[in-house]
């Protein structure tokens, strides 16, 4: 398909004990890269869109993997700018039944956390573009960043780009009152607003009062509820959020609902066995994006979004390995895991 | 006990990403060997029998690497005859949830493929033997190799020797209209006859019109009426028939039937969480020519065979690494999984 | 917590293919350490008490590793006797699905199976501590150490220091009849007894009629009935059961009830995805034993014995890798593995 | 630099035994991807030039793999023709010592050897190149593949692309004859020759009688006659000999020679520990190329693509991961292998 | 040995790729813990010494593998101060042949790189102690950290500990004006000064003329030179000098030199085959610090410290896992590396 | 080559760190199985002989995974007597450089340890054997093992089989005394003596005063004095003597000398890098048993054992995997390492 898709963020050195290792409990980490655009920006180029991945990365050897990684997928990097000290780093150790998984951040200071306004000509970036996408986590690197995202969101909007935003919520790197600042104002360039429930309630104060997330079955009319308020304050065409139930780190619910002003569409519930959960909801986004821009009816969107993220669940590492063909059968009812020879 | 049995196939080099990273993922590939007949050739090993495995292979060090492999389970491969030019490889990546295994054959060319009917003395290969077994795949390498276990299946019968054929129908080998014509004059000569529903219908376009092979729950009369439709054909002693109900690539539910001419007798069915399903069903066929050969009655013979295959599952490879005592544990009743101190 | 805890029994080597491998089905082994006290060892370490593990090891390299092993996690190891010859190894096999792990013992001849009473000095090692635990393993290592752990109970007892004991019979060691003998003499010391149903019933034929230990749903009143009867029979304060139905390798249900000479405390029951199960009733033994030096109600301690031990299934190797801040959160409610970020 | 390079041959699948072990000795293969003309694509690209590889790869996973490993380096894969069935596959067996290196190759029926003149548009590859490389293992695929590469020469030529070729004589793939006919009528084409005395011979029975390339040290008369015959025998520009003294699998001594028709410009000789010797030729090549391109006169050229191969034998796998400033450096004189912090 | 050392400094997360890989050439990273100063530590904790490490680590589970690892030696961390965000991390790519290893340094920003003065107790930490060490690399953390150091020397100072300080200067961390600065004012309090020629040029501009540091064989007269020109200026009772030859990075030249003031004493010189050249410095320094303190005489002392080094170079990561019998035996000649059985 | 050799002794399970790590450096052991004569039933499996192996092992699956390591190369293990407790094990640490290998034995109360004379039938194995081989680790195990050599002797004796004994004196398991008085009977049965100078002296005394075995460079009339004495004494037809300098654990000369009773035939000396030095001493053996069968002269025979022997040392393992034909290549004078393809 010949849409061409930027996405902005960071993307990180991934470190990760092999297998359900505590951290530290051997003297190997798997080391990959991932990060919410970047995985999404692997999505797209797996289902053969133009993407396009901007962020900043230091020159010596450790951000040229970074790159090399996106590069294999035929992510297109050559506006990545290349300059400052760091990569940033997030340690990942994979939880198992009871035991959820844990992050460790190691982020600050990164080459895009101390970038600058001018390090990015947007105007270049965006030339030939159909869709933009950034997540929440991005603002929250810090003022400067909110700049550039403001300086992005800008330039697509006035190319007649679409603007995607996946609210993605971090507490450890802002306040909610920092994160309702920034992300109010970015948000009304956004025409497509991805979340799930929390992140809609940390970063808006907006939820449905008897949906209780810890504890088991989702609530559908709570989540259109989310859903129709997110759109009417700040007037998104569309709102997709994600549903997960989690029975425990190994065992998820998983399932999505895409509203359009007008429909709210449920996908089918899929039962998880999980191999890596980190990326899920960046699968969803890039499925998302994929399906619109496929020109998808919102059911069907929807539908293949979740699929999309479904078989990412499925996936060692943040990137969707996945292609069109396997989420369509996915989408389309196969879900048997039979061999295919 | 002393009973020789006398398999023929192809064994193939086969290459699989380590746990469930995808293909080339990463840049390690678990090698190890495995084909439909010699996966039963080291079941019958590990069960005691006298286990002879019959095919043509390369004499260079991948070749003899499939030798090694066959030799240290005790499989006798003094009739493997040396030759031509490559082992057959299979790239098998494991599927979870969702995702279901992904083989990619590249097995054309191969020593056996190339083989010729004068390569083989099957009347110094019978010599003291008790079984022969094959499968549907081993015709499919090419006509010569249909004259070659034609050749087998005559001096098989010339001498007594039991024979059973496992339908296995592989659509990327043949087509089925050449499965047909190749397994129907084959079939004459065969007294155990191993399918499992769809391959009835592949080979033969028998079935049981209310079944629904990829949604769940499996139908009992159907396969009783496959059964009996094989046996009235081709005058089989036996069929036996495995019930697999494949829930996601992780979960499956698994079952076997035996029909005697005069029985139907049902086996337990097994939840299986699996480690690794390519091999299951030799597993099963492997597990059957044991308990026939031990003289079991057909109960006990579909129990010991659905049981060896259920622990088939939870096994790393093709190959079954189980013993006799094993099987009988589960058969028995015993599937709790305790520690075994 | 500032508690001294003193544990005495034997640490193994413990050798096991990876991941789902049968034995020697590749050539590398995992080695690590583990035995049952020193699993509670290590436990209350992690939980940040004064934890003392006394045992005797060789003074090469193998026995120096599982020194070493132990003091990572700030185990204090200066009451460790060197000498002897061996370090006692167990290979374990890890099971899945309906195939059971396997243990073999290569134990015999360590040199904590030849140690001495006059190895040890009891009066110096008690000096400031709280509690002693030993499991009944220890005994089963030979008269030369039931001997010894009667000197260690005599001493523990003469100064005040609360005692525990997990029964654990192992009938690869000693037979019902000298399991009998040596435990009813060294129980007379003991204040909190852990045991589960076959325990009880292979050292002291204490048994609840109607409970089959193999067919899955435990029976409540049986447990009780235990409790009471081991209660009555040695004067113990407090009676731990735990309670695990094997529904495969792959998944369990683990409970645990407490009985303080009034109340019989259940816990709430966890389904368990299992990555090791090996260790994990020593992992209740050593959150019982913090949960009582911490003052817990007899309801609270089951629970946090419960979740401690529930963790463990999902952390590969013998030791419970675990903080008392994830014990709580688990007990407190939250099973839902969800990522913490 | 600005200088675009086309590339043409076949990229295989490597199976490699880790570290020093024979093929099969454990159950893991290395597995990356080479090949002589992929191997210079990847230098050329890691030194900042415009790269472009071309050849035909199956459209499936393994093919799929090809490519992302190529782009990962920034190759440019797009006029990669995709189709046909296998990827070729070579095995490598890492030696030691007195044990040399092994390969067996299992390449024949590529995708590229049953590839056809009309898959390639040789006009639009080449259209904005400067340069274009192959070797002599390429038309060695077949007479199908000769006539590609006279294609491919025919438009490079005519474009005034300038052509290298690496004689590169493969046994198993044709008779000396084949060979001697074949690139007799393609090195017309060619401007920079590279062999090594070997090759020189093998193809077209050019020789300095004096040499004995199993014994020890090389003669360096006899290289400037070999260079100097092949020069005056097919018109080339330059001719570049590579010169190894083969003291064992483990310790080589590297040098290399270019003529430029008027001067015999020896490179510096380096003594190599050897990590991995395969691509050891192509990394001069890649390292000739580059140097060419940049202008660097003939002593300049032959020292940087002496050290440029130098390096690659301390590197795992068959591209050479390197950069300019690393290259330059150790053409520079600093060999010594100290930390670079 | 009844001695008490204290040592204090950074230890760092090691990433580093295994074998020979370049970073990210796979997708594992070897991950361990090093430190100019934990790596004499460790070396002291091996040889029985009472090792006392004093640092700064972020509570969370990477802070506290650091103080696991350290335990597992026995070094006593019972002084290392809990807090701050992170633990400093290098990259290390391992060379070989003509290719130098390549560090990369992501330690800005950690825990003890903004620690205060405030954090430490040093009157506490020195009770009972013996000696204290450090290196040149703890002050170019930062202004804070050179006031730490001040305040540990005067401690030490004012309690008659002997204090050994290692120059290691490195660039990327202060100038060689900060360098000066900082280094003049605490070598007053150093009474045992070890170094490198390279080191005292670049921290004290003290050099000797005719020495080439990258030219191979070194220069007795020179180092002596220097050793004097450090006792005179800054009244050390005692210079060591290491002398390492890299005659590429698989093989080095290794010897070391000591002034006593009275007497240059040159030991052995070792021809190393390198398996880990990363921390070769401070096992010199380890092996120096115990020589003296266990009474050894100049010449004996220098052996041992050469002797321990030496063996360091053979073993992986930055810790010198060697004993003090190991280390005799190969001081007192017996190279041969023989297998002890 | 249709000839019968019958080996006698233990095959012990093997644990060593991977690479060059220490003991438990992490936690991965590489465990593989070796054994004096076991290596030697291997190499001549390897060469095509009828290699026939008898020890005692354990029913379990320790035991059982010995048994099919040698299966995998052809050994007949149908003479293996099943019974017993333990699989003896031995921990090696892999030395570089100035570091040697360590060895720690595991090995008492193995099943072979506690054999009785009564478990073999020796006429029975004898049947149709040429060859007996058996070491002088075999009569270290204890008096009953040495009475069943002593019946081996006698039975291969009886029937005209051929003996030979590679003296292998491990001090760790008798002493000098012992074994001199058990040899000493044993060799008067033996027609070809393997040995060194150390095993000469320790074993018999038997030395030239000259030779320091520690200091490099070995001494050639020494060896044939040594032969000579071993030979008058015993009256041995040939003996044979490995020549070890080991300049480093990581790097050795490495020849042999064959005695006929006429001729004193020294071979080639070898540089060596070494891989894996354990079980060096075996191929040697392995390569003269077959070398004596095939009818070479004596210089020829120690030509081809050297070789055979010196190519072991770059082979990770005991056993030496490695054919005729290389063996050929190498004692023909082709030890270049140069790749074969």
């Amino acid at each position: 398909m010949n849409k061409r898709v930027v996405t902005f963020g960071e993307i990180m050195l991934r470190l990760a004990p092999n297998g359900y290792y505590r951290f530290f409990q051997n003297d190997q980490l798997q080391a990959t890269f991932g990060g919410g655009e970047a995985n999404v920006a692997v999505s797209l180029a797996n289902y053969g869109l133009d993407s396009v991945y901007v962020t900043k990365l230091p020159g010596h050897a450790i951000g040229q993997a970074a790159v090399n990684a996106l590069r294999s997928f035929g992510v297109d990097t050559s506006h990545i700018v290349r300059g400052g000290d760091r990569v940033g780093i997030y340690f990942l150790e994979k939880g198992a039944s009871q035991r959820g998984s844990v992050c460790i951040y190691d982020r600050a200071h990164s080459a895009i956390q101390e970038a600058q306004p001018a390090d990015f000509d947007w105007d270049a970036i965006f030339a030939g573009a159909d869709w933009f996408h950034f997540t929440g986590i991005t603002p929250a690197l810090g003022p400067n960043v909110v700049e550039i995202c403001k300086d992005a969101c800008r330039a697509a909007k006035a190319r007649g780009v679409k603007i995607s935003c996946d609210l993605n919520y971090r507490g450890k790197l802002w306040t909610r009152e920092q994160a309702r600042a920034a992300m109010s104002e970015l948000c009304r360039y956004v025409d497509v607003c991805i979340s799930n429930e929390e992140d809609a309630k940390d970063v808006f104060g907006i939820e449905a009062a008897e949906t209780d997330i810890t504890g088991g079955k989702l609530n559908k009319e709570g989540y259109k509820s989310v859903a129709r308020q997110l759109a009417d304050q700040f007037g998104f065409e569309r709102v997709a959020i994600t549903l997960r139930s989690s029975i425990s780190a190994s065992d998820n619910d998983w399932a999505g609902m895409l509203y359009d002003g007008e429909h709210y569409c449920f996908s089918k519930e899929y039962h998880l066995r999980i191999v890596d959960r980190v990326g899920g909801g960046d699968s969803f986004g890039g499925g998302l994006i994929y399906a619109l821009l496929a020109g998808k009816d919102s059911q069907a969107a929807i539908e293949f979004a979740v699929a999309a993220s479904a078989l990412k669940h499925s996936i060692e590492g943040d990137f969707n390995r996945i292609t069109v063909a396997e989420v369509e059968k996915l989408a389309g009812g196969d879900g048997s895991g039979r061999v295919q020879r």
